[in-house]
């Protein structure tokens, strides 16, 4: 656009929001998909256009790995939404900054790598400072309703003592894999039994007040997290899971950190089967008092996707290195200044 | 704060927003007040004490003119509040960046200032690159409700068609000089006698729409505005005006901007005494769609003071130059990468 050459992406991991996000790569005019890579054997070599229905999706052959995807494409970044857990993916993420690509990622640990990973965060920023690569994590939440957008509309308050953000989500509307993924279906202990092995519960919620927090220049003393079931009042039935009452809904997450002189951040998720008034709400204690509503809320996997094809452009705008959401200026235009 | 030193901040103009921003300033600990001045010779000489009710204020001596402040109080930085257009404003700003000072202004214009002044905008922008000084224009309208805030919301949407962001605020909860300021009392001949006069009307809603455009990389083909005033159905009255039904109330101002492929802004601004439910709303016509509302809407003054005091540890993290709120990130923690 604007007569810049477009910026060459290639993307790893065909899952639900990775068939999404290639789809908007595609229809963006800045940019230009290059390849795609998943490690699922049976996509290996296949046209893209057997898994992605989008017309311009007939010319990528689909890569089996991060390193073939690099040699394959050359591409100038790679978009990534193959995991929650910086530990687990952390290999595929230093093979693309090690060979001077920028990254932006949908791995929600990402988005905050210092809380639970400090020496891998660490390490990554430093690879990526000696090839020239920059780094995001992104997303919608985290990423964007309990983090980025509180920060947001802090920007005309002072004194902030408290942040409150409240995200509920039906997701009865939402994919099959996101109604497991709150526990739909289990009874109480199975539920309690799975977040104790750490296999339920949204991952991210504790990056985003991390973030915030440290964004807002707070030192928190204490941060918690809570996940507790919420239980059908009444039977519930989708395509994908069926709940009877006593049977879980979904999940009830509460992230709380406070700082030594009484200030507060809580961020308060539900997401369950027929939640009721889906929304997403902020509300800030400052000067002056504000409080936000979206009703019916940002709808999670479309707004994932824009989120990461809105962060391209402006990578290239910030020194090399591991960046957050807060860091990059607001403008998804190249250009360097105002006009 | 976290051991950086304090900067350096001396404040111009000390009418009612300016001395409200010189008590923040006086209350950050980030900041050092330093200076202030006005150019009403009621003021100079005296204590900010005398005009500004702040402990810390007693230290501080007003001087008379913008090149006295430099050069009594040598600041880092310049805030100003003294005007809305930037023809007006324009030699004290050059003063000031002549000095290799930075600079923060609530005046309208400022906040995009290519559209009305783009040879102005562009010797600032020169004159700030060369002495190595960093020139923003904030607030909340403009500067945040009707184009920051709603070019925040659309990074999570694709395909964004339409942007409509509407303000209605109360003024009879605001200063007299507001109330005066959008018409009440007045005929509506009146009234359209002096928006033709160009001495009618909020100042900055195409500045507005001109910076969302552009930051959404949109050309706009069109963009125009409508001023009309809002007559009162009911008497009404304040500590400032008394109005009669079919008096002027206030004012209905409308901006609209247009690209050649059918993508459209649209602000709309009331402000009338006794508007009934004030609030701030932003609908964004994308994929996903998105619709935010503020209820009560961003307290004016007390916002604006805010935007300023928290752009300015922002400030230095930027190249030298002219910016606008959108070129700026996010976070107010000058740290320059996420840790």
């Amino acid at each position: 656009m604007n007569g810049t050459a477009r910026i060459r992406v290639a993307h790893l991991g065909l899952g639900p929001i990775g068939r999404e996000l290639v789809k908007a790569l595609l229809d963006a005019d800045h940019l230009e998909l290059v390849g795609a890579a998943d490690i699922n054997p049976q996509m290996a070599g296949k046209s893209l256009r057997e898994l992605v229905d989008h017309p311009k999706a007939g010319g990528v052959r689909v890569c089996s790995s991060a390193e073939e995807l690099l040699e394959d494409a050359a591409p100038a970044l790679v978009t990534q939404t193959t995991g929650s857990r910086l530990d687990q993916i952390y290999a595929s993420l230093a093979g693309v900054v090690d060979a001077g690509v920028s990254l932006v990622s949908t791995a929600e640990e990402l988005l905050y790598p210092w809380l639970r990973h400090a020496q891998l965060a660490e390490q990554l920023h430093q690879r990526a400072v000696q090839r020239g690569s920059r780094v995001l994590g992104t997303g919608i939440n985290p990423g964007f309703v309990m983090d980025l957008l509180p920060l947001v509309l802090c920007q005309p308050c002072l004194d902030v003592r408290r942040v409150r953000a409240v995200r509920v989500v039906d997701v009865s509307t939402r994919r099959g894999q996101l109604q497991v993924k709150v526990g739909a279906g289990l009874s109480a202990d199975e539920f309690r039994a799975r977040v104790s092995a750490g296999r339920l519960g949204h991952v991210g919620l504790l990056e985003s007040a991390a973030l915030l927090a440290h964004k807002l220049g707070w030192t928190l003393e204490s941060l918690e997290e809570t996940i507790e079931p919420v239980l059908a009042d009444r039977p519930m039935k989708t395509e994908h899971v069926a709940v009877t009452p006593g049977l879980v809904a979904g999940v009830h997450q509460v992230a709380r950190g406070r700082t030594d002189d009484g200030r507060e951040l809580l961020l308060d998720l539900t997401m369950t089967l027929g939640a009721a008034d889906p929304h997403d709400g902020v509300q800030i204690d400052g000067r002056p008092p504000v409080e936000v509503r979206v009703p019916g809320g940002y709808a999670g996997d479309a707004a994932t996707v824009a989120t990461v094809v809105n962060a391209i452009p402006r990578l290239p705008r910030m020194p090399a290195g591991l960046w957050t959401v807060a860091d990059l200026p607001v403008s998804t235009v190249p250009n360097l200044w105002g006009r």
